[in-house]
């Protein structure tokens, strides 16, 4: 079984890679949930609808979230009720919503909602929320504390970032099924995600940091990060607000107590090179993903990467 | 002002003609909600819509509820998750519910709902439920109890019916306003709607009834049947079920204590003349509305025969 930590756009460019080159069945993804809202009084999970949106084939390409060829028209009608609409919710990814909603409405966990409409939409791989407790990602700005989308999509990450912090995490528990797929994986997969608010409040929910330094398999981080920056996103602004490099040193110091290896860009030779002097391995390859080619291609040099490592017994290193 | 009880499609097509030859600010609806619905965990009041959209000169004119030129997106999508999809919900008109939902989520009633949701659209006329509690129209049929939606809608009102009744109307108590509305008009229409499912419920609700037998206004109801049929629905069926004739007799059967005239169609000169024999006053016109010049007409004749009435004293006569 194949664990993969995702979350936001890098994420899901990178499941949509994942699904070309594993039988879904041997897929598991643990997604981070601190990015969810209340949207027009709805439950709405941005990443595990985009994950389940990659794994369906239903992932809207241009977006890159959302379902491709949705329609806006209850936007556009919530915008004329004078009601906000700088989140986007299309009207076909609306009914995902409603329907997690009445699902949780009806006392069914998060973990339970998602299942089921993965389920629905033809999903074998399986989808796990990080944990189904609140815990929520916010962001303190010059301005105030926001929430994750208030921050990046209604504020277009504008506002000077002073840190993050992960509220009711401390309180959180991993979702069913979270820590033993890591303790029992073959492969743990990091995916290219912004390793502050994708992979962080992953990492923030009691349990699953200790789980990925104990599990014997091996773990491949994808970089998000190129040169000083991300690939895109705020992931190189909030690694700055957080006191750590903006480079793949700076990533592998944020999973430094459970990573094998980080696959970084090919134009990161130098970079690459002084990392692994310090000691972490280092494996570069082409880290944008354009087609779905691109993406098959970096899910499979993972893959191969988790192969050799567990060959050479390359893990149990942390632990 | 001019207070107007009203439900159902024939309702709305009649507020569209008195929307045209009344001052909004000086138009009252009472309007039923015992078809309200929770549909996709959304609080569905498809007569407060239509009345509304009528207002607003956003009805559809093809379909007689929801939006005009609405689309259908998010229900093809709720059907492929394996969603009840029986009762349409456009786009767009999706907006409403989950606004209004919304705003009882926040603890408005449905009376203040009702008021900011029509404001946004830019409405000028009064809604007002007829009450803020929950009244539910059930429906006693051949293959069990079912609500109205279930009967009309999902089993196309096929199934034979043994009575109806009103779910928690006796706790109920008139919305903020309505009795106040009635006791102070000027005039009083009876929409040419379902006497049992659409006037019905209004009438349910304790004080509802007494108030529009008290009221110094005249009364005037508009005939929602021709001959021994409804215009449209299963307004027929249901006054047999109730055990009233299914003509101009039984609908004036139905408002007995408070109604002053009923104005038939224009083919009914023989059950006018008859009703007209034993005390009720009947004014023939054409009541099919099939053009915006139709529905403004009607209206207008209805207003002339208040006009009239109230000239000659006609009401009172009740209390």
């Amino acid at each position: 079984m194949i664990v993969a930590l995702t979350g936001g756009t890098g994420g899901a460019k990178f499941v949509e890679g994942l699904r070309q080159v594993v039988p879904a069945r041997e897929l598991t993804l643990v997604v981070n949930t601190g990015d969810d809202l209340r949207w027009w009084g709805l439950h709405v999970s941005p990443d595990l609808d985009s994950i389940t949106y990659a794994l369906a084939g239903l992932l809207s390409k241009e977006r890159g979230w959302g379902v491709k060829g949705d329609t806006f028209f209850c936007l556009q009608a919530m915008g004329e009720l004078g009601q906000p609409i700088w989140f986007h919710v299309g009207d076909r990814d609306l009914a995902i919503h409603l329907l997690r909603s009445k699902l949780l409405a009806q006392g069914k966990t998060l973990s339970q909602a998602t299942m089921e409409i993965a389920g629905k939409l033809g999903v074998q791989a399986r989808i796990l929320p990080m944990s189904d407790s609140r815990v929520e990602t916010r962001v303190n700005t010059s301005i105030g504390e926001l929430s994750f989308q208030e921050y990046f999509v209604e504020r277009w990450y504008q506002d000077p970032v002073k840190s993050v912090r992960f509220d009711g995490a401390e309180h959180a528990q991993p979702a069913p099924g979270v820590t033993e797929a890591i303790l029992s994986a073959s492969a743990v997969l990091i995916a290219p995600s912004n390793p502050i608010t994708s992979i962080g409040p992953i990492l923030a929910v009691p349990g699953i940091r200790a789980a990925l330094a104990q599990t014997r398999a091996s773990v491949v981080a994808i970089s998000p990060i190129i040169g000083a920056a991300a690939v895109s996103g705020p992931a190189g602004i909030l690694m700055a607000a957080q006191g750590l490099p903006v480079s793949i040193a700076g990533l592998a110091q944020c999973y430094q107590d459970f990573l094998d290896i980080v696959v970084a860009d090919t134009s990161e030779a130098e970079a690459a090179r002084q990392l692994n002097a310090s000691g972490v391995r280092v494996h570069c390859a082409d880290i944008i993903m354009r087609t779905a080619d691109d993406k098959a291609k970096l899910a499979q040099t993972a893959l191969t990467l988790l192969g050799e490592a567990s060959a050479a017994g390359i893990a149990g290193n942390r632990s």
